[in-house]
């Protein structure tokens, strides 16, 4: 049997470098017309192969998938939150897994990058991974539609914007988590997170607990709420506020497991035992979330199926198949914290 | 004050929609020579300041840095070593505070990544970031040598390879670890880990361990060394079995926090306590070193650090600047686990 013609033969036919044969069927602008044009009909008469390179040329496409990350890279502590990681890390291997490359870039709002992405034809499509609060630039998903661009959406699900949204259950991972603890006893709670509309994740979240505590005739006094973003020194700050109010909750249900860890310090100085004094649970599952003493009882959202839904999905619009939302339910890891073992 | 010129105003002067503007400055395929040079010539007509495009298109450059990954993306679990996520995200970090994309690649030797960089002009730079163990691609680091492609390593100090070379002191990091035990008053140890040349990593640290031992007249009779890659499962069977050997050692120093927290689940299993009948050290400071019970006495690769000597080197190498090899101390991180505190 022959064997296949590569690159290598074409360049000699072609009288070129490799690497002109190589950028030729790239569409290299360093390549001209004439004789890109010239290779393009050797290959052809060697019966080259389509492989990626052949591909890309005949659908304009870069094999690549972007991420935009929506998070300061400059911050304080260069470390980007667990979850935020651990999702990045679950994209990368899930477009890998797919053959494509994953071009990373951190984002603000007031950059043009819907347009760049558009014009600069490096990613095939965009995947968009914040803290879920996309009315901010609503105009610029409104755009990437209008442009005809393929991403999708990590995030609290909402119909008013535009675009395929893959989250997690926040409502029923908070509801879940309240209902648990509940169910061991407890009367009195509070929560510790955001509840505005900037925190659509964290709302929802808290939205989940509130209800909860009704459905038992649990809410009014019996239930506090305090913000904080999520990190470990807003959960501490939040739990040194709430140890010198008048009562200490029975109960502590925590927006993510950063603030939960947090929560852990402000006891731990105050002499309080969890879940002895008061039980606490978190969100997330971080990879610590099962080594903290006592270990933390918390939700998780599987950022590995996470990441190979974002990608799927991305894929098959980049392929011009139907693409709907997908909410991936929460599921309860009960550990020692919330007193259950 | 006159306004800035935007590409709306040369796209209007053009006749062209704006997207046309962009695709041309970012020197796109899709663009006719001629259009381009019309385009290119209103800009310069109006002044258009030098931007993130007119830049691109004058240097040639992507504003991209290319990490590739050497590591199988396909692997059983999905997880990405908690290590190179580590690195991931400060590679990430720290490319986007210099203004760079990331585009990363999860590669193996035998695909042509080399030729690929080099031709598809999809990044700047390449950043290697792979157990450490090069020979197995010389070649390729020899080809991209020769191609003139600017790129860095992650790994083992190693001259005979081509190639500008971060990394941290594996030597020194296992010699320090090893000595503080000796100083603890510990007289019998093992090395879990791989020391073969395929791991020269793991391979350093084991013999800074060996050294340690040698200079206080412990080796011999005193000293063990076990296989393991850095994975739980693996540190757990190699210290299962250990277990079943003659002797246990009073002191097991781990290549890795993975392979230690696989030892303290073999130990616990053998109702033998840490530090009280076997002190154990890891390497590498993962998040949950510190979180585990007891807390883990480590050696500290910075990965912040790490992640933004290989950026700036690698744009320093961009801009034609010299670069050279640079090897981070190693940091010893004392916790509970090796009976000091």
């Amino acid at each position: 049997m022959k064997e296949k013609a590569t690159s290598f033969d074409i360049a000699h036919r072609a009288g070129v470098s490799q690497s002109t044969v190589s950028r030729a069927l790239n569409n290299s602008p360093l390549v001209s017309k004439e004789t890109r044009d010239r290779i393009v009909e050797i290959a052809r008469e060697l019966n080259y192969q389509v492989d990626k390179n052949a591909s890309n040329l005949r659908k304009q496409k870069s094999n690549t998938l972007a991420l935009l990350l929506f998070e300061d890279p400059t911050t304080d502590d260069s470390l980007i939150n667990p979850f935020f990681l651990s999702m990045l890390g679950s994209i990368t291997r899930a477009s890998a897994s797919q053959g494509y490359d994953l071009l990373v870039s951190f984002q603000n709002m007031q950059s043009d990058w819907h347009a760049e992405y558009e014009d600069s034809n490096k990613a095939d499509g965009i995947i968009l991974l914040g803290y879920g609060d996309y009315s901010a630039y609503r105009s610029k998903l409104d755009q990437l539609e209008e442009q005809g661009t393929h991403f999708v959406r990590w995030g609290a699900q909402d119909k008013a914007h535009p675009g395929v949204n893959i989250g997690c259950d926040n409502y029923q991972g908070g509801f879940d988590v309240t209902n648990h603890l509940i169910g061991l006893g407890y009367t009195s709670f509070a929560f510790i997170g955001d509840n505005s509309e900037d925190a659509p994740e964290f709302r929802a979240r808290y939205q989940g607990f509130a209800d909860a505590l009704d459905k038992q005739g649990l809410s009014g006094e019996s239930q506090r709420q305090i913000n904080a973003h999520s990190t470990e020194p807003s959960g501490y700050a939040a739990m040194k506020a709430m140890l010198n109010d008048a009562t200490l909750p029975r109960a502590v249900v925590c927006a993510s497991d950063l603030i939960a860890v947090g929560v852990y310090d402000a006891l731990r100085e105050a002499n309080l035992r969890v879940p002895e004094d008061v039980a606490v649970v978190g969100y997330d599952n971080i990879p610590i979330s099962g080594y903290t003493t006592p270990a933390l009882t918390t939700v998780r959202q599987n950022t590995t199926k996470a990441g190979e839904l974002l990608v799927d999905t991305l894929i098959k619009a980049i392929n011009k198949e139907v693409v709907e939302d997908y909410l991936m339910p929460a599921e309860l890891i009960v550990r020692r914290s919330c007193g259950a073992q």
